[in-house]
């Protein structure tokens, strides 16, 4: 059975994931776009045959979309979400689920009402088949129990909007979810400290910034987040436990040695680096929708859980690196917790 | 719109290619499948509606199959290719494209009376991330010219039906193509070398082997073919050019620190080592196939290549490790050629 | 001309630097040894054919002394080194320095009073092949400024008689130093914060530690330091800049592709890790002393600063993680400063 | 008790063996130098206090004299060898031990009948920290027996001097002494195949070469020797047994990230890479020859063989490719024979 999909959001990053929809991953169908930008829709709508619908609550509950793909702006995320939600119809929804933790909690509570999950959060970090080989090696017992994490995020550069609260909000995010997954643990503190910036920078952002979590079993993350570090698209994760450690590999590239030097690629940017990652995300997705409707991915718990994080982060960087107390509520039942 | 596939052979790797078609590549569907073993043929239809027919020729002259897909027993082929190309439809079919060069021939004839392409020869390895990186390196110019290549396969073990002739035919095949198509040159002369032998093999194999080639403008390659190597599934390619060298990476997986050794894993087989080049082949086979019906990646030409030049050297291994002559006709234009 | 040598503390270290001074490095010879143990003393001294004195004083104040190398327990290091510098004789004192800052300030006091450097200590790490190439990248520009430092110490294990004290005072004072050279800069600000202790330690240590510096340049160092870590005796060091980073290499072993695994072997300990770094260390003290007297290595002024900055990590420590402020004094101009 | 050494060739590696001899190996001094160009042996004697001497046959039978380096050029050797084994002093000679199989020969039979060692030929490769690990790698029984041995042997160029017979005699020698002793095994025949050659050599040359060697026991080895490879100076060397293989490390050298690129250094020659192998070779060295007096490095058979060895591979380059049989004698018993 084909899943009909509807998107909701056709910027850069819903265009993708409709390639993706359409051109890699089976299962799927994309039957309606909405966009702010009408002619927009319209214009992505046609190339793979679909609907362009006006606004996202029509795309929604269209007897033509079974599952809804909100890849609009973030402040509209929650709307979206809560929308399908009322439909009873699985959703897709990119980070960030909510901008706020009272939006996330609306969503958490809806869906508690409708009993089972419907709602899948875009980390796509959890589907790189790199991360999952350290979830399997930790899991596995070999390196003990795990007692910190060393982690670095580098993007080549970022465009002025970009904001020194969104080193946490944008950036960490990713290592924030796929964290608390590898390490099965809760983020409990964060704290932010800000070396020397780069010269590299736009004038109002605080770049590098260094981010200190711990978790509820006192596993300590260091992340380094550096978002104008020049010199290419890099994420490093090693995971040291009580008998050993796993680390993160770089991507597989051909080593050429010329001139004095052995060298291979470094990424351009996120899009290469987890184009694997994005097709799996996808792939078992669809497939989860297509057979029993609830998602097994991220949930609308990871959503909330990386947006108080990423708040608590956010705090710090504010208050001069102060120490922050995540503030989480009791974690339900529906999402494994005993609330 | 959907190419319609229909699948001769419904073995290990016929399954796993219906596997691939119908839940891994979109814009194909397997409508027919068949099998000399008839219930075999009928349990794998039923699993992807497909109807079970009876002969290849029957389903190759389906009005319900658009592109035939052939896995059945190597020696038979020629015998699926040349009806596919009687019809008129294209062909995907596994190597060998046939077993002898003769066979190959009337293939090569039948589709030039065709008059454009309609065989694909399923070598996997030109699909494969890295050895495209190669390719682009060596195209670039950032090496010179090529000189030389390094190369070795090696397989943890073989079964006892495995013959010391199935080094080149089955084995070594896989390099011979890539590597013509990875420096753009033809493969004129083959000797075979055998070291002592590994006391991990059945009595009547030579293993390893070093297969040494040359080709047209002078490279010479040297491959090391080790099909019971006992520790895993290992592939190795350098290119030498007059400035610098480029080397296949390893697999990325993740580094391991336990009880004084860094590890990382070596794979199990060629399946999992290729499995993403397998899904860009099939891809990129629906893709062509779908668009204007000729398919683009290694053609009928190439599989007889790889059949002289495994003729070659086999017939060096049976003459001790003579230098062998590749006797190839010349190539037809419909291939690129002169002829 | 010959360097003659006389070693105060003839235990493990000691004897491995009479060793190295007598089979290892040229222009040298052991002609004193004193020892609490005289019968040790005496053992050593004649294994070399050094005499055998009752005292560290009677050693220093020997004819037959050039130049004095201080090898006994760190508390009576300071002394050697003022005997020393009251001789006017050249001095290499293992680390540390002295056990408080106010010893250490009395050193700095005498050899200010000499007018030029006798003192060199013991900090090995500058003298190793990769640290020295990671400050010839950093000193070439190429990085752009430094920002961020991230480093881990790991050991295999340590004996009980090891405290959490000593994570800072004799395991990262390692790092302290080298990273003070590597990057031309003080360090201003000590933290120490305890991820989950591994069940692999004493129950008296915090067994890991992570360590927070700041430089007076705003660059941000974190460190590792983990004593159990079981697996093997592991340097790493990452110095990140503006424009791209640096990163120290492991020890060139040779890999072993066997049972499914590539691997190398991770060191057993510091001795066979700074094995280079030590005969450079001895190498470069002994020609300089040799050629005009005045040492080139690490400076008093580096011991003081080393036991101040470790001073502040141990209050941090004892402080639940407090951030503490290295408490230095102005840096003399002989040491390089304007005070 | 310091071996005194007198030097039979001043030029440029006999400078550097006296710099070594003098500033880096203890338990040496050189005492005597002698040249064909008296000025030159007169200025490098005066730098390190020894004296000058007019002729090699002085020099050897200087009383003054325990030992003899001879670092002339490579047609005078066996002369000189043929001295000390007539003064009965122990002689380190450079490779070649002799051009000719037939001086070789002389020396054997010299030095039988001074019933002991006293010839080391200079074959530093065996003291290299990486090719040791590999020689216990392999003894250790982990790969089980030796089946080939893949090597390449790279230098950015060469002078317009060089020609195609050095690739053997004076470059493949290297691998040729150290994989007879790497698998204890006995090269057998050689043969030398020559790929497209590089534009970038003098036209004279044939570059690159592949040589393939058989051993006794069936090994096979290839060798690509390439030596105006542009890129750098780099020595491969992968042994693959009936189990695994083991490979020769990349000498470590740090990481840089910059510019999309991730970076390691490729060495500039021969100097740089194997300096602390000929530091080793010496020091193992002047510590037999002070002991006991008998050598324990690469023997005057070592230095036949590898002589009889590259004969055979310059044949094959001379007769178009063929397979040439080592023409050995039978070792003696001095040697670890039985003849």
């Amino acid at each position: 059975m084909t899943v009909r999909v509807g998107v909701i959001g056709a910027g850069m990053i819903g265009q993708d994931h409709i390639r993706r929809l359409t051109e890699v991953v089976t299962g799927a169908a994309v039957t309606a776009v909405t966009d702010l930008d009408q002619t927009r829709a319209a214009e992505v709508a046609a190339r793979v045959g679909a609907m362009a619908l006006p606004t996202g609550a029509e795309l929604t509950n269209s007897p033509d979309v079974d599952a809804v793909l909100v890849t609009s702006w973030g402040p509209t995320h929650a709307e979206h979400v809560l929308n399908a939600l009322a439909a009873g119809k699985p959703v897709f929804c990119e980070k960030p689920l909510a901008t706020t933790a009272e939006d996330c909690m609306r969503i958490l509570e809806a869906e508690r009402a409708h009993g089972r999950r419907l709602v899948q959060v875009g980390f796509m970090r959890r589907f790189d088949a790199g991360y999952r080989q350290m979830k399997q090696v930790i899991a596995s017992g070999a390196l003990g129990a795990p007692l910190m994490v060393h982690c670095a995020h580098r993007n080549p550069d970022v465009p002025e909007s970009y904001t020194s609260a969104m080193a946490a909000q944008d950036t960490a995010v990713h290592e924030i979810d796929v964290l608390r997954w590898l390490l099965d643990d809760e983020i409990v503190s964060a704290q932010v400290i800000t070396p020397r910036a780069t010269s590299h920078r736009f004038e109002h952002l605080k770049d590098p910034q260094i981010m200190l979590f711990e978790t509820a079993s006192g596993v300590r993350i260091d992340l380094e987040v550096f978002v104008n570090c020049q010199y290419g698209y890099d994420i490093q994760c090693e995971t040291v436990g009580e008998k050993g450690l796993t680390r993160l590999p770089d991507p597989a590239t051909v080593a050429i040695r010329t001139a004095r030097r052995h060298t291979t690629a470094v990424m351009d940017d996120w899009k290469a680096r987890f184009t694997d990652a994005f097709d799996t995300e996808f792939r078992e997705w669809v497939a989860a929708i297509g057979t029993d409707g609830e998602p097994t991915g991220p949930s609308a718990w990871d959503g909330y859980a990386a947006t108080v994080i990423t708040d608590a982060a956010v705090r710090s960087l504010e208050s001069d690196g102060a120490v922050v107390t995540v503030d989480m509520k009791p974690r339900p039942t529906l999402y494994g917790g005993t609330a």
